[in-house]
């Protein structure tokens, strides 16, 4: 019998335990690689920390599954059995720029369940955290149900890239959104944006390529405050896959997949 | 002979103040009004805040003069004499919305010159603050000098409204832009934003519509660390009138009005 109270336990102290590093570090240079491309700067302490979290689940539970960022962890073609799925730092970005308005994001499934998420705004910190079925907190203060909103009350968290010429979406798609909600706003970090979502500071959140431990965590909170979320088509996320998400409020969302994305 | 340490020592005091008043306001009910459009709100906690600034300024600097967003203050056809540009809650809809990412700004101005710039994150407890000459800071943290940043790796701080369509920029001329720079971010607070252009997390920041009370303070901020601010068609602000900001780092907004503005 899977003892989750014990997990719940361990996950929100090696997470704490990782954000204290990473503010140690921070103090050092920092060492940036570049990866595939300019906007994607990896860090040391990024490697560093994802180790950090896998050497600590594997030695408690060495039949959990990892998937990470970085990397390091399992390769899975399955959600079978009890899976951690893990960005060390979510928001490189900013983690480099700004040295704020970074996450640790790690949500954890059940046979494609999820029972735990985590998301941790080190800087601030601020540890936005669900357990399946009690419900969502940021640090000790229980997040509301989601309230119907109608889109043009809505804060919308959409990156200018997709009003954009770019290659995954026709720019005009989504322009007409972003003129009929009353504001938008744009943050670097998805983990930190789906957390934002989850407590009501942006009603619904869209981006057009996100990986697995990006949404993971967030939609586990999502799921403790009545949120949804879904691909740009309306389709379930594969958690196992990357993929566009539409995440928020539930009038919102169906609004914007009714009358912006039903043709895409 | 005006003693601008005392001035100094003062503004800081009444804006912490503010800032505290701001907190205990906020665990009461918000009463909110609706201005012109839903975009524009505006709360009791914004006005009392006004005027808790404006008579703290009138009885100890009776002859110095006040320009408030919120309408409480002067009008003022000059910039002669010592005259305070005040924003209570810069970002009212973060402030409704969110309960954080909001700011109350200040810039002192001398016969039109800044000498002091105060911009309060209230809810991160977050001071950027600048004396004419002797550097900017956040909190006792002095801040650096600007670093010259090629447009291709630097963060715009824009909203998506300036490149969807719009009643005061054809969409199209900035979108390229986005396109280019390493990433873009968006937080809904112009001095917020500027706070961030003078602290190196924004390397430039894009803005068509701002009253002199938004970016004033952020102007004085900038001066001290070489940054560059004028309006879109490159002439100087006027800081008795609204305009649209272009303010960063000095080769970035060059690059941009170049390559961008100049037949605008």
């Amino acid at each position: 019998m899977t003892n989750w109270k014990e997990i719940d336990l361990l996950a929100k102290t090696w997470v704490k335990e990782a954000g204290q590093k990473i503010k140690e570090a921070m103090r050092e240079e920092v060492t940036i690689e570049t990866k595939s491309n300019p906007n994607d700067l990896v860090t040391n302490i990024d490697k560093e920390t994802e180790q950090f979290l896998i050497d600590n689940i594997q030695s408690v539970f060495p039949d959990h599954h990892i998937l990470g960022e970085e990397g390091q962890g399992d390769k899975l073609t399955s959600l079978d059995g009890i899976v951690w799925m893990i960005d060390p730092i979510d928001g490189t970005m900013n983690f480099v720029h700004q040295k704020r308005n970074f996450t640790i994001s790690i949500g954890i499934f059940e046979n494609g369940i999820g029972k735990i998420g985590l998301i941790y705004d080190v800087i601030h910190d601020e540890l936005y955290h669900a357990f399946q079925g009690e419900g969502a907190y940021m640090n000790d203060t229980k997040l509301g149900k989601m309230k119907r909103v109608p889109l043009e009350k809505a804060i919308l968290g959409i990156n200018a890239t997709w009003i954009t010429e770019n290659s995954r979406i026709d720019p005009n798609v989504l322009s007409p959104l972003v003129k009929r909600v009353r504001g938008t706003r744009s943050y670097g970090s998805a983990a930190l944006e789906l957390a934002y979502v989850a407590s009501g500071r942006l009603d619904i959140y869209v981006t057009m390529r996100l990986a697995p431990w990006d949404y993971a965590a967030g939609c586990i909170l999502l799921n403790e405050v009545g949120g949804i979320y879904t691909t740009l088509n309306g389709k379930s996320v594969n958690f196992l896959e990357n993929t566009s998400v539409l995440a928020g409020n539930p009038n919102c969302h169906q609004t914007i997949l009714s009358d912006y994305l039903s043709e895409q």
